[in-house]
């Protein structure tokens, strides 16, 4: 942590991107920088805790996409939590810690355009706000409640169950009065879905040579909401199991290389059509940056039940920004136990 | 017309089931009964036209599907249009004219639970009671404003879209305000969509190579909503072309088997996943049967625009119901020219 007290800071440059889909370590290029000083109306940034997010093989990428990619040679993105250290910043006083979009870097600058709210230590933990207070526990919040509106009493199946979107749904889910399923990719993880996360019953799919019958026994009475995270064989299963007027929430592909609809080599499955049309369910996409107008009521309900002990999360923090590609390649691989954090620098 | 009129009548029992999802005219197999005589709470009805739908080739097979497959030995369900010729019921008389579902036959008796209303035969020619003012189309204008949810301005895809159901989208998406592009298999069909339905653009997809430039081409601002009867690779096309927050009505799957999603033979196609992600969209299955308590203010708006001449519909009547099976099979195979019904009986 010395490099982010004394006057040089490292920071990563996306310098290439992922070839066929796969993202390597060397995408990533380190570099050290002078600590700089702020100018006019901005302040600057120690970062404290970087995120990283399954999301960020698509932003590295140049495919189609709900954003643009990372530009090269650009610095690469990422949400972070940090503390201002010198400011000439009207809104903001040295000692403030703030969630923004600081990105791969110990230092950054701020005219406070890439600054998402100022944080009340006191509230939670700070790590809180990176992921149940953060993008991945709305994410979860509201993706669960606003597409997938599951009633008590139904069945909420979630892959990719254990992640740090998926444990927020299932948690989610239970308070709400659901039957929770999860589906998640090592005993490890199975264990962490019902120790930690509640889940009624848990699936490890690389252990079910027939994961269509193990979650047919899992969901006695069907599937009504599927949160999905993968899209890939997993979410073949479950869709053989959705019930009438199903909700199918797509949050993520992971299970999925990133192709064009039309490219000859895009993934190919069983066609889902006539499933949907049989059970007149519904499968939609969703991005929590399509509705940051109901980020306050439901960040608060997060964080109430995170005070009471309702909501559990775990993290997998790396220690120093050095380890970020690694603990990023760890991610994507599935290999991580909770939400991937890297520690930057020292809390205040 | 003579058995109609005279003892006896023609009617078609469903004797197997299709194999490998095929249809053959040997699954009906014709017989001739009596003239049944109402028994007390019965009325006997004279059945005038019959329509063809589609969605038999459903109902006749035991796989899973929003009803109960047509038993075998039963007489093949269908909806018609008759006349009340004797009645023991007090709700109705000789002379009224019903659209009901007495299904492949001449006559029919009725305890009046098969009937689904009264005809004012002076409010639209009575063949309309079939498809504009029946379940089809009540299928394209409940679907389209209900799922799809058009916005004037926008572009509406439609496949099979000189069909029952998509010559009604067509036409209500018109009269909406959107750019409405058809998507049909021959020459005949492109120009019904271009002279009769008001299409904006028509395709021809067994002409078209290349039928995403083709789409690209007819569909210069992307596709907003698509009325899908098919699901296949004209689906993938379409797919491949839509816009943030397209709706994507799942209406019917004629291009497709009817397979079960676990079965091995189930049909393959890309993953739209990923590309319901990027886009935020939704793509839901439709059933009209889900929406019947929205049929009559439907159902007056669709009269409205028939008498006012802003609606269109091809008919193509057989003539005798011994021709239904083979009717039907000209109609799966997409060779219809306007909504397929059978002229059962002479008009009163």
């Amino acid at each position: 942590m010395a490099s982010a007290a004394g006057r040089d800071g490292l920071q990563f440059r996306l310098v290439a991107r992922p070839r066929d889909g796969r993202v390597t370590a060397d995408l990533f290029e380190p570099e050290r920088v002078e600590r700089p000083a702020p100018g006019p109306g901005q302040m600057l940034i120690r970062v404290i805790y970087l995120s990283l997010e399954p999301a960020m093989r698509g932003w590295i990428d140049d495919l189609p996409n709900y954003r643009d990619p990372v530009p090269l040679g650009a610095v690469m993105h990422g949400f972070t939590v940090g503390e201002v250290v010198a400011s000439n910043h009207r809104d903001y006083a040295v000692g403030d810690l703030v969630a923004g979009r600081q990105g791969w870097r110990e230092w950054a600058l701020s005219d406070g355009s890439d600054i998402d709210r100022k944080l009340d230590p006191g509230a939670a933990p700070l790590t809180a706000n990176l992921h149940l207070l953060g993008l991945t526990g709305l994410t979860g919040y509201i993706g669960l409640t606003e597409v997938g509106r599951p009633a008590a009493g139904e069945t909420v199946a979630v892959s990719t169950a254990a992640g740090a979107v998926g444990s927020t749904v299932g948690q989610v889910a239970k308070i709400l009065g659901c039957r929770t399923v999860g589906i998640t990719g090592s005993a490890a993880k199975v264990a962490a879905c019902q120790e930690e996360f509640g889940y009624d019953a848990a699936i490890d799919y690389k252990q079910s040579p027939d994961l269509l019958a193990a979650l047919r026994e899992a969901c006695p009475r069907g599937i009504d909401v599927y949160f999905d995270n993968v899209g890939g064989p997993i979410s073949d299963a479950v869709m053989a199991l959705i019930n009438e007027g199903a909700r199918i929430v797509i949050c993520g592909t992971m299970g999925l290389p990133s192709r064009a609809l039309e490219a000859p080599d895009a993934p190919q499955g069983p066609r889902y059509q006539r499933q949907l049309l049989v059970k007149r369910a519904r499968m939609e996409g969703f991005l929590i940056l399509d509705h940051l107008h109901r980020a306050e009521p439901a960040r608060e309900q997060l964080a109430d039940w995170l005070r009471a002990g309702r909501l559990a999360c775990r993290e997998d923090i790396a220690e120093g920004l050095e380890l970020a590609p690694g603990h990023l390649l760890r991610l994507l691989a599935g290999e991580n136990r909770g939400k991937a954090l890297v520690r930057v620098g020292p809390e205040p």
